[in-house]
């Protein structure tokens, strides 16, 4: 019997209306969902190994403009584009996480590069890029990553003194600014091994140097064959402050918790708590697959060998 | 009655065998351990804060070039100085890290600028920087952090091609090279609320942008009033990898361990089956103390409010 295998996918969460969404750009949103997906889910099919499916449905989301990582990514306070990434096996425990990397087309590859090619966790900035330089990935120009929309955005929040949700068409420069926007994947192959990676640029009009979730091995990524893979997106300093996605494999391996109640204890108790806003998906070591969300909306979609399928954006 | 209270600290560890010290030198380390010790103690004993006691007993040894952190951090392989910083408050679970500074006297102090005075949790590099200069925290030079043992150690490996443990004369170029060195204290109020701090210059000759646990809250600092506080130094990259400091907070708190029993399965048991080697320091709700390491030595002081006190370096 063959064992069974899925993949999760998110593009960030935030405060997404159906009222501030068109049905073409829906549409848009979903098919770029759907061939990332199946960019991932095509090579676990093909008895790919987890780790090659979510790096592929990440570069996917990374290339796509729609998104807040890789090309699309939001610019900071200074108009640039600084980039997080981060993934982890699940099958050893082996993690690479970059930061603050420019010009590098596709930091979940770094961040993988990273993990498999140097004895380091964890590089950030120029140091990242020396690495992603010396292993011959592909850099791309200022140019490359620009987006009219975000640079828009950029120019109404730097005029404003403020920061945007990457998904809220409006903007807020309001203290108590929302962090949000990344892309992950999590998926479990036929060998039953786990992974999970996210990818980020971050929050608009951003300071330099300040990194979220999405580069913390244990808050916004982790895999263990033992537990689950986790990929989370939202309020990044919160995230952080509540190892979120480290949190969720201990309540199932301590406290034995289900992959669903442990979800349901993280993302819509404790991070609601101290006002956390966000979501992450989640696959455990049966394949079970969460994709639990405590704002508006969360862009996702999954699909699993037994017929599970799904993309969604709102609650 | 008065609230048990007390603190811990650590000046990191390493393959520090009873040999390689002189009897003059260990006198230094631990003189150097108690002041630091002292300058936390005695402000929990005048009602102050965890925190506070945290903040200065790690300024103390960011002050001392004894140690790999703040004044007498190690060179990297640009023979500059890259300091790393975190701290957490176990009442409202707040935290603040820094990585990759340079220039600032106490990175620890900037770490809790960082907490306390702005949205962000974690700031790397120049922007880190920048804020150090908004908040007037006192700068310094290179020439400042420059010690003429960490500047021959440096030599010596740049010329090896290497790394150096921060507590081992005899350095290495092996391919497994050891990543320790980190200051570190933890401490319970009268009020009983928890705090953790931990700062480092990593690892000699390390790559620009290398960043260990020290900086990742929940890897090398965690505090949380409901259950212990942490911090730790060993192998940074087994440290981010395994989420150690949360991992003893989560042992406690799904798995009922007590403080003990979770830092022998997570110090001489999880980290022992990766070769992660280092240690910790902790303290729980109850001021309870304990300070595993499964290397040879660990710079290690405590001390509490019913007259339990300790300073040590070997096994």
């Amino acid at each position: 019997m063959e064992h069974k295998f899925g993949i999760a996918i998110h593009g960030g969460a935030g405060t997404i209306l159906r009222t501030s969404l068109t049905a073409e750009k829906e549409k848009l949103y979903k098919d770029a969902l759907q061939a990332a997906l199946l960019s991932g889910y095509t090579l676990l099919q093909k008895d790919g190994s987890a780790l090659d499916a979510v790096e592929a449905a990440i570069k996917s989301l990374e290339d796509c403009p729609l998104f807040n990582a890789g090309k699309g990514a939001v610019f900071n306070s200074e108009g640039r584009h600084e980039m997080d990434a981060s993934i982890m096996n699940g099958k050893n425990l082996t993690a690479g996480a970059v930061g603050l990397i420019k010009n590098v087309k596709n930091p979940i590859t770094l961040a993988r590069k990273i993990m498999e090619n140097t004895t380091h966790v964890f590089v950030c900035g120029e140091g990242a890029e020396n690495y992603a330089r010396a292993f011959r990935l592909e850099m791309a120009s200022d140019e490359y990553f620009f987006d009219k929309f975000r640079f828009e955005q950029w120019k109404q929040s730097s005029m404003a003194g403020g920061t945007f949700l990457d998904h809220n068409l409006h903007g807020t420069n309001a203290p108590d600014e929302k962090k949000f926007g990344t892309v992950g994947a999590v998926a479990m192959d036929k060998n039953g091994n786990l992974a999970a990676g996210t990818s980020t640029g971050g929050m608009t009009n951003k300071s330099p140097g300040r990194l979220g979730d999405s580069a913390v091995i244990g808050a916004g990524t982790y895999a263990n064959n033992n537990t689950c893979a986790i990929s989370c997106t939202g309020h990044g300093e919160l995230f952080i402050r509540s190892v979120v996605a480290y949190d969720i494999s201990a309540l199932m391996e301590y406290k034995k918790l289900s992959l669903a109640e442990a979800c349901h204890e993280v993302v819509m108790k404790k991070l609601v708590q101290i006002e956390g806003e966000g979501g992450l998906i989640a696959i455990d070591k049966y394949g079970n697959i969460e994709l639990p969300f405590n704002s508006e909306g969360m862009y996702r979609a999954m699909k699993s060998s037994d017929g599970r399928e799904e993309a969604a954006i709102y609650k």
